[in-house]
């Protein structure tokens, strides 16, 4: 073999590594929902996102109107076997028990204990769980609340997963969430979960400041003790964020029409609809379908939780709405922490 | 003289040019707050920014957490001879009443167009005014609203000062919520007013977009019709934004404690306090008192509007809250449209 020969041989070897390592690598790079495979749904998005950014085009939408809406429990995190706030109040129950054991004698906190949970669910209006709802997320000031769950996140895990709650965000909404504030769009959760609760991390796992986060609220009330101002958490006036309550609450919230909104249940639907019909503004619904038995769960209806998906799914092919497979969808499930 | 003392002359001259034109321009353009004459109220509110953005100080304050609320009426722009949205409802009503010659009828109505406020203030709950605030403000749909409260902006004129109301805004407050804004505070107002309301207006005016916009609500309801989505304006669950209200909107819409609050009235008392007392970060609270009968209106107690300042005058000194006087501290009232 001459020089040039062996020139050759090594020109063609960095071309072949440039292709092979270099030039995916930098695809990645560039690519802003690396856990996204490559096919409808993301390409749904990442064309929404292209046309109502793009200056004097017909679909341009100005920075200030780039609202995007995202449920929390199944959209952002898993809500399985039951809403992670659940799994807050039923801990603190059991934790409030040892601290006071007169609470044993409530009928409701028995049969929590005992692992009743159809009884608590009993009534029309789940008298049982309301009321286990009022001994852990009232009569507490605001402050004493955030301890509370910042000290049971800090504790807890799943139990599927063998970790902390916090941990367990799903990557390609990470990134939805960090493409959409890098194109000017605000991020707002619209949730059923509690504000109060969710506000205690929506900062510092999703980057959601408190501010933009409408959840599930009830009115403090304000009094100003020797110690200062505080604000005592009541269950008066509940106002919950879900269904039909979910564009109330982003009217209330928000106060403009979000133009991207995403969900994963019958929760949703309304605010699915709310974005996107009629809107005279480009928009993007997008419902997330836990299809992933093996890496996450796989139901539509048969969810322990809250999380039944059957008419928003039935919609969704006439209202354009992206329908996401986590299995087919999602190289990967799960944040790093 | 010779050529020498010629071109001396000219140096003297542009000097003095320099000294009394230049140099007063130049600071005037490097002066966050050019309509605040120079004194101890606004020194209190330059200090306070250039501390809490001081990177390495102790008192410096993450951007996140520059949270600014700003009462409206009062504040912002005048409240009197009555609260603008109060001008809003009893415009509409004449309006109405010629749309619907019906409403004539109207014991209240007929109140109204008698001139007759003393008897929608009668009662315990106000019920005539009350129902004045339904017949304007409920029953309707949100978009229809906002059409409603923008042409009779487009319309209607203040009394005293024969201008527009959105054209009345005060010069010096913003320049201090552009001054906050560019100090990477975000600004929230926190106002009695109707957030639908204000929120027609708020970016336009203030450069504060609705989801920063904190007032009082009540419930809307969500409808799908042939033309789209729709949320109807209606009374229940009324939230009102005054006294102990305010900090509890405040955690209710934004989730965090301020650290700069602007009232004018005794309604923004919690708030101030909320803001002000025991927080751990530094804060600053600000009084703005109406004492220009001339350039706007003199009142502490005698307002005809809702502005009474006693109790929160009384507690200023102790609390450290800065009282700014409008005739004194103002060398301009109000902002060029």
């Amino acid at each position: 073999m001459d020089f040039s020969d062996k020139r050759h041989a090594v020109l063609v070897s960095l071309f072949l590594l440039f292709l092979v390592v270099l030039l995916p690598a930098q695809a990645r790079a560039d690519d802003p929902l690396p856990s996204w495979n490559d096919g409808p749904s993301k390409q749904a998005i990442v064309s929404f996102v292209e046309k109502v950014t793009k200056e004097g085009s017909p679909d341009f939408v100005v920075a200030p109107e780039r609202i995007a809406v995202f449920d929390n429990d199944g959209c952002l995190w898993p809500e399985n076997p039951m809403p992670f706030q659940a799994a807050f109040a039923f801990d603190e129950v059991k934790r409030l028990a040892e601290e006071k054991p007169v609470l044993k004698e409530d009928p409701m906190v028995q049969a929590l204990l005992a692992g009743d949970i159809g009884k608590l669910l009993e009534g029309q209006h789940h008298d049982g769980l309301m009321h286990i709802i009022a001994l852990t997320h009232a009569g507490m000031t605001t402050e004493e609340f955030t301890k509370r769950v910042e000290g049971w996140m800090t504790g807890a895990e799943h139990p599927k997963f063998g970790k902390a709650y916090d941990e367990l965000t799903y990557q390609p909404m990470q990134e939805v969430l960090s493409y959409l504030r890098a194109n000017g769009f605000k991020t707002f959760i619209v949730s059923g979960g509690g504000a109060d609760f969710m506000r205690v991390f929506s900062e510092r796992v999703y980057g959601i400041p408190p501010e933009q986060v409408v959840g599930t609220t009830a009115r403090v009330t304000y009094e100003l003790r020797e110690t200062g101002p505080v604000l005592v958490k009541t269950m008066d006036n509940l106002f919950i964020d879900d269904k039909a309550g979910k564009p109330a609450g982003i009217h209330q919230f928000i106060g403009r029409r979000p133009i991207a909104v995403f969900g994963n249940s019958d929760g949703d639907k309304q605010m699915l609809e709310y974005g996107t019909i009629n809107n005279p503004k480009p928009s993007l619904g997008v419902i997330v379908r836990h299809t992933d038995a093996e890496r996450e769960y796989q139901y539509d209806v048969n969810s322990k939780s809250s999380g039944t998906l059957v008419e928003a799914l039935k919609d969704a092919p006439a209202r354009g709405w992206v329908v996401v497979s986590m299995k087919d969808d999602w190289n990967r499930i799960f944040s790093e922490p």
